[in-house]
């Protein structure tokens, strides 16, 4: 292979493990070089990635994982940060992949990936929608709103859901979700920004902001006076505490993250799970990977929605691979509004 | 009414509302008198109570209710303590009732009961096994096992399941129905006696005294080295974290009491909640009393099983209402081995 294939490639390096809150001198940005063509026989693909999706899950990816929960595997100190991100494909040994079409699905965080078992990309068919998309309303966090909601939580109008998180990627589409399907809504968020967004752009019924309530049960009955059949779980803690207690009689709980927790060494103990008997509560958490069958079904319904105007969706853009750990970590303060999405490329 | 129609009626009378472990001092004998008649047009039964039922879900209604979890109503102070038994009837002006006929559902602690609104009573038709069995195998906690375990946890062949208080009126029947379904099946309980039990009666696959158990996770690791696919929950707190790190993908929690809490002035923290996600595990509570319809399909499941043998009961028998509060206390303490049962007559 001639040198001229080399090109140069930027990658976000993970560091090593930590504890606690993430910093941004936890990723160190570098540039290697990369051979733009796939090793023959390697069934490998050969992406330039364009968005990448910065998710609260890869927190946990920071932590070393002993025989405790590992649902995903955890970065590789000195190795690229893994992620979802949507790409296009520059060259491929693998017959169901070819030179020119859009995918999404892991990659990492550089210009170029070279992803050696490219079987879980998904191939990007329909175009006529921002592509960024494909890591937010069409990709994980759209799969998993739809999953969390409709699959777990089997809603009916005239339900009442709470969602926690509510603007975020997931959460903004719950609450959009919840709302054509007659149901009434309210949102919590941590900044007056983010709750009139979720009032004015996603059409909640109410919101509020979580950290201006020094007692979140009493925040919940007055927002609720009549209690909760469904609440989307995306922070944990004292959130969850407060509504155990104001759940109803036969709520669900459909446990999507909790984020509220991941930067502790310890996690809040939840002293309410009573409730779970005296109101007749499921409680269930899900991993969205195990539901990708379910993406055309999906597709099916959200995207005449998409294209009718009838689902909006926010996305917080950051340019450039240099602001990518920035965007990550600002994800555990909160700082961004809507899907955190970085573009390397715009094509 | 004729003077002569009055008899002596032995009660067990709650003193007040509290706060921790409850004592026998909570509850007072005394002895009033009680007509043998129904009145005219009260659609009343009047019933001789046969045996009475402690269980643990009574705790609860020692305690005021405020606007909090409100499952089952707090007994009135200065009343007999009311609770499920299996009682004759003596009189009735109700048409679903007559004299001489065997029943079961709530009534009171005395030897006579004034039963005002008798719609809940159960009839019973069966009298080809032991009475007691009404406020057990054939009462509320067999119907809870039934429910708990096959409707909520939707058990395979196979599958790895534990129960705490494994020995108690709930567990002894939730193991034994696990083994019939195939299941590989494991108890704690806390004593030797039960744990003898479990492994020697009820033909559990492995049990364990978990007082003997420093480290919780350590005992579960070492009965469940694949982890667990149903756990059965009557204990919660420690326990019940201690699970949730063992939980195996896709697995089911029915929560069915958490009597480790029920004296604590505040519930211990869970602090293993993630593993909801990471496992993808479902964690429902319930009522039994939303599932009495399912009654006549348990009896038709578990009537074959105790007449052929294949269903065993373990009861702790005491005699007299005068040992009743004993009893009654005795479930927080553990000192019962297997349903605590209340002799009141004989017939």
């Amino acid at each position: 292979m001639a040198k001229e294939d080399e090109v140069s490639n930027k990658q976000v390096i993970f560091r090593d493990y930590i504890t606690g809150f993430p910093k941004e001198t936890d990723m160190v940005l570098t540039t290697r070089t990369i051979k733009l063509k796939v090793p023959d026989g390697s069934k490998a693909v050969l992406v330039k990635n364009l968005y990448l999706s910065c998710d609260p899950y890869m927190r946990g990816c920071m932590t070393k994982k002993l025989d405790g929960p590992n649902y995903i595997p955890s970065f590789i100190p000195g190795s690229p940060i893994r992620g979802r991100g949507m790409a296009k494909v520059l060259d491929s040994d693998h017959p169901n992949f070819k030179e020119g079409e859009l995918v999404w699905g892991m990659t990492c965080w550089e210009e170029y990936s070279l992803i050696t078992m490219p079987d879980g990309l998904i191939k990007i068919k329909d175009t006529d929608v921002p592509l960024s998309y494909y890591i937010g309303l069409l990709g994980m966090p759209g799969l998993t709103a739809y999953v969390g909601f409709y699959e777990l939580c089997s809603p009916k109008k005239g339900e009442i859901v709470f969602i926690s998180a509510a603007s975020g990627a997931v959460g903004q589409l719950v609450g959009q979700f919840a709302k054509i399907m007659g149901c009434y809504v309210v949102g919590s968020a941590g900044s007056k920004e983010k709750v009139d967004l979720l009032k004015n752009k996603f059409g909640f019924d109410a919101a509020f902001n979580y950290k201006e309530e020094h007692d979140l049960d009493a925040a919940l009955k007055r927002y609720f006076p009549e209690g909760i059949d469904i609440y989307f779980e995306n922070v944990g803690g004292k959130m969850l505490d407060a509504v155990l207690l104001n759940m109803r009689n036969l709520g669900r709980i459909s446990v999507c993250g909790m984020i509220s927790q991941y930067n502790l060494q310890k996690s809040e103990g939840v002293h309410n799970l009573f409730c779970l008997i005296t109101k007749q509560v499921r409680m269930e958490g899900f991993l969205v990977g195990n539901y990708f069958h379910l993406l055309p079904k999906y597709y099916d319904f959200v995207m005449p929605l998409i294209k009718e105007g009838k689902i909006t969706y926010v996305e917080d853009t950051i340019e450039g691979l240099d602001n990518a750990p920035g965007a990550l970590i600002g994800l555990f303060t909160g700082s961004n509004v809507g899907k955190q999405v970085v573009v390397v490329a715009h094509e």
